[in-house]
C-alpha cells in the first residue's frame, strides 16, 4: 500500500484514488502540468493541499480540488549496492575521498520530510559520476555526522585518517557538513601542517538527491583543484555564488560559512578565494605565497577542548568567565567589540584569569578587519593586563588554534598563538 | 619646558636642540618637507626616531639623524569655552543633539598617544560648523563613555532623555561610540517604539581632531536625514564606504559594525541601507514600508540584562549554560551553526533550561540568512524541545530584545520575541 505520508482528510482520499504514495513521481495537471516527487506533509497541515518537490528542487503546495489529471510513476527502488567501484584508470590521478557525513552524504527522508545522512563514502563517489573522468576515487568512511555534532575528538579522528592514508594519493577530499566545516578545516590545517599533498574539504547546501543539489559540482570542483595542481595546504571548495558557475577554493584558515542557506555561503574573510575552479580548470585568484610557509610535515594531532569563545556585549556578565575557570577552562578567546575591546566591568575578572595562567586572546566580533589595541584607552588597558591581540585571525580559527596549542603542549602559549602556522594570521 | 612625551636618548637630545615638545607642529626637512604634529612615543621605543602625525591623519616615524632642518610652531592653545552657541535661525528646523561619548566626541591625547573622550555635546556641535546651515542644534550631554563601556543602564538613560526632551524637535541625533552603537540603536528602537520624530545615531571611526575624521560628514549626514524628512524610526547614519561620498542611513534594528576600522564599517545585515544622504540630500535607497508598523508611541524603557549570548562551536561546554542559570540567567540567545543548530551534546542542558522556564531563542552565527529549523533532524529536535527560532533577527538584536522583553515583563516571552516591533524581524 502506498505511503500516505501523514496526509489526511481530502488530500488522503485523492491520493488513494490516484494510487499515489509519498516518494512517487507525479505529473499533475493543475492549470499547467507540474512534475515532481510527492512529499510528506507535516503534522497540523490542512487537508486541502499536497506538496510536490519540483525538479528545480523547490516544494510547491497544490490544492487537490483544482487538479484535473494525475499520472503516477512509482518511487524508484533504492539502488542495489555495487560490488566494487569502476575499474581504476591508470592514466588518472588517485584521490582519497573521506566521508564524514553532512548534507553532501544525505538524502531526504520521505518519512519525516527532513534530510538525514544516508550515503556512505562509496555511495557518495558513485552518486557523482562526474568524478570518474577526473580521478580514480578511493572512498573511505570516517564518520556519519552532521557537522553541528562534530567534536574536537572527531577532528582528531579525521586528521589521523589523513595522516595514515593520505600521503600516497595526489590529494585528499574530505566531504563534510557545512555548518562547522570551517572549524574542521582550521584544525586540519594546524594538525597536519606541512602535509605533503593538498587536502580539500567540500560539502553541499542541498542534499545529493535534490535536483538543485550542489553536491556534484562541489565534489567535482574539489577533485579538479587537486588534479589541477593546487599546492599543499587545506582548502574549502564550495560554490562561488548562487549560480552554477565557479567553485571557489578558500584557504582553510581564512574561511567562514557566511549565509545560513545560500549555495555560495562560504566566503574568504577579508579577501577573495585563493583559487577558483572554472570549466573544470583550476585558476589562481588570490593564492598565498606558501600556505605552510615552507614548513616540513610534523603532525600535531591533539586538541584540548577546554577553551571558551566569548562574544562580548553590553550587559555581559563576567561571572560566566569565573564559572568557566572553575570548570577547568584553560583559554578564552574574546570576540571583542570594534578594534578589540571589552567593557571595564569585566576587567577585574580578566586580570585574575590571566594571573591564574589562563590564556586570554582578543579577536573581533566585527567579522572583518584586524584587532588593534593601541588606539584607545580600553585596548591599552587590556594589553597591559596581558590580553594577547590576535591580529586578523578569524575568531573561530583562534578558538580552534587555542585548542590545538593547548592539546599539543606548545609553549609559550602566547608565542604559539600569534605565530602563523598555516596562513591563519598576518601581522 | 616642552613636553618630551616619553622620548629618550638621541631623539630627546634632538628635540631639546630644536626646542620642540609633543603637540607642537613641526616642518621637518628629511629629503622632502614633512609637516605635522609631534606625537609621543610609546614605552620601549628606540631613540633613533620621532613620530609625527601628518595632516592626512597618519603617523610616520622619521630618523632623527637624517633630519636636515626643522621649524617648530608651538601647540595651539585649547579653544576658550564659548558663552553660547550661534543664534538660532528661525528658518531652520531644531534638532536635539545628545552626546554619549565615543570617538566622535574624542581628541587624541598627546600624552599617551591614545584617543580619549574630550568634547562635550556643545563642543561637538561647535566642532562641526557644517551643522549650522542645516539646523539649529540644541546640544545635551548624556554620557561620556566609549561604547564598549556602555551598559543596559546607559541605554535606559539615553532612552529617558529622548523620551523627556526629544518630541519637541524635528528629530534627535545621538552621537555614540561605534563599537556597540548597533546594540544601543536596537534598544532605542524597541524602548521608544512609535516615538513621533526620527532618532538618528551617528559616530565616527576617526577622532574629530584628525584630518581624516569622518565625524563632520557623519554628523552632517545625520542632520540632513532629519531635515530631509526621514520617517520616524531609529537609524544609524555612517559613511557608506571608504570614500568621502555618501552617508548610509541604516535601520537601527538591521545594522551591524562589520569592520574593525574602515570608515564604511556599518552594514545593513542581508540588505542595503534604507536611505542614503548624497550631496546633503536624503535619497530613499531601500526604505521600509513603515519602521514601526503603524504603532502608536508607548515607551517601554526597562532592560533586564540577565540574558546570555552563546555562539555554539565544536567543543562547546554545556556546563557553562548551567553556571549561567545558577547565576540567574533568564534567557539564552544561541548563535547556532548554519540554519540554527547546536550539537546534541548540549541537548540535555537545553531541555532542562526550557523546562525551568528559561527562554531559549535561536539565531545563526552565519552573519546573514534566516534560521530555518525544519530542514534537518537537529533543528527539528531543538524545536521539539521548545527552542524558539528567530527568523532573520540579527543575533545582537535578539539579545537586546530579550533584555527588553524581560525588563518590561512582556508575556508570553516567545510571542513577544517573535513579533516584530521595529522592523527587527520578518517572517
Amino acid at each position: 500500500m502506498p505511503d500516505n505520508g501523514g496526509y489526511h482528510g481530502r488530500a488522503a482520499r485523492y491520493m488513494r484514488e490516484w494510487g499515489a504514495g509519498v516518494g512517487d513521481r507525479l505529473e499533475i495537471v493543475w492549470g499547467a502540468t507540474h512534475s515532481g516527487i510527492l512529499m510528506p506533509r507535516y503534522h497540523h497541515s490542512d487537508d486541502a493541499h499536497i506538496v510536490i518537490k519540483l525538479d528545480s528542487g523547490y516544494n510547491v503546495g497544490i490544492p487537490v480540488q483544482g487538479i484535473t489529471d494525475v499520472r503516477v510513476s512509482p518511487a524508484p527502488p533504492a539502488p542495489a549496492p555495487r560490488e566494487a567501484g569502476p575499474e581504476p584508470d591508470p592514466g588518472l590521478p588517485d584521490i582519497l575521498l573521506l566521508s564524514t557525513g553532512g548534507t553532501i552524504s544525505s538524502r531526504i527522508d520521505y518519512r519525516t520530510g527532513a534530510v538525514r545522512p544516508a550515503l556512505d563514502a562509496a555511495q557518495l563517489g558513485e552518486a557523482v559520476p562526474e568524478l570518474n573522468g577526473i580521478a580514480n576515487i578511493s572512498p573511505r568512511q570516517v564518520l556519519s555526522e552532521y557537522s553541528e555534532n562534530v567534536t574536537p575528538d572527531h577532528w582528531v579522528q579525521v586528521a589521523s585518517e589523513i595522516h595514515r592514508h593520505g600521503a600516497k594519493y595526489a590529494g585528499v577530499i574530505v566531504a563534510h557538513g557545512t555548518d562547522t566545516m570551517h572549524y574542521t578545516s582550521a584544525f586540519l590545517s594546524l594538525a597536519l601542517a606541512g602535509f605533503p599533498v593538498p587536502i580539500v574539504m567540500t560539502g553541499s547546501q542541498r542534499s545529493s538527491d535534490r535536483a538543485s543539489s550542489d553536491a556534484a559540482m562541489n565534489l567535482a570542483g574539489a577533485a579538479a583543484a587537486i588534479t589541477g595542481g593546487i599546492p599543499r595546504g587545506v582548502y574549502v571548495a564550495m560554490h562561488q555564488d548562487c549560480n552554477d558557475g565557479d567553485v571557489a577554493v578558500h584557504l582553510g584558515t581564512r574561511v567562514r560559512k557566511s549565509h545560513t542557506s545560500a549555495r555560495g555561503a562560504f566566503r574568504t574573510v577579508d579577501g577573495s578565494p585563493a583559487y577558483v575552479v572554472r570549466d573544470g580548470k583550476l585558476v589562481p585568484h588570490d593564492p598565498p605565497d606558501d600556505y605552510y610557509h615552507g614548513r616540513t610535515y610534523e603532525p600535531r594531532m591533539r586538541a584540548d577542548p577546554r577553551v571558551m569563545l566569548v562574544k562580548y556585549h553590553p550587559g555581559f556578565d563576567p561571572s560566566l568567565l569565573e564559572a568557566a575557570v572553575r570548570s577547568g577552562c584553560r583559554a578564552v578567546i574574546f570576540e571583542g567589540t570594534g578594534l578589540g575591546h571589552v567593557g571595564r566591568g569585566a576587567y577585574g575578572t580578566i586580570r585574575r584569569m590571566i594571573q591564574d595562567g589562563i590564556f586570554v586572546g582578543m579577536a573581533s566580533q566585527c567579522g572583518s578587519g584586524r584587532v588593534r589595541m593601541t588606539v584607545y584607552e580600553s585596548g591599552r588597558d587590556l594589553l597591559h593586563m596581558g590580553i594577547v591581540p590576535l591580529g586578523d585571525m578569524v575568531p573561530e580559527v583562534a578558538l580552534v588554534k587555542a585548542m590545538w596549542v593547548l592539546g599539543n603542549g606548545l609553549e609559550p602559549v602566547s608565542h604559539a598563538m600569534t605565530r602563523s602556522v598555516a596562513s591563519e594570521v598576518t601581522w
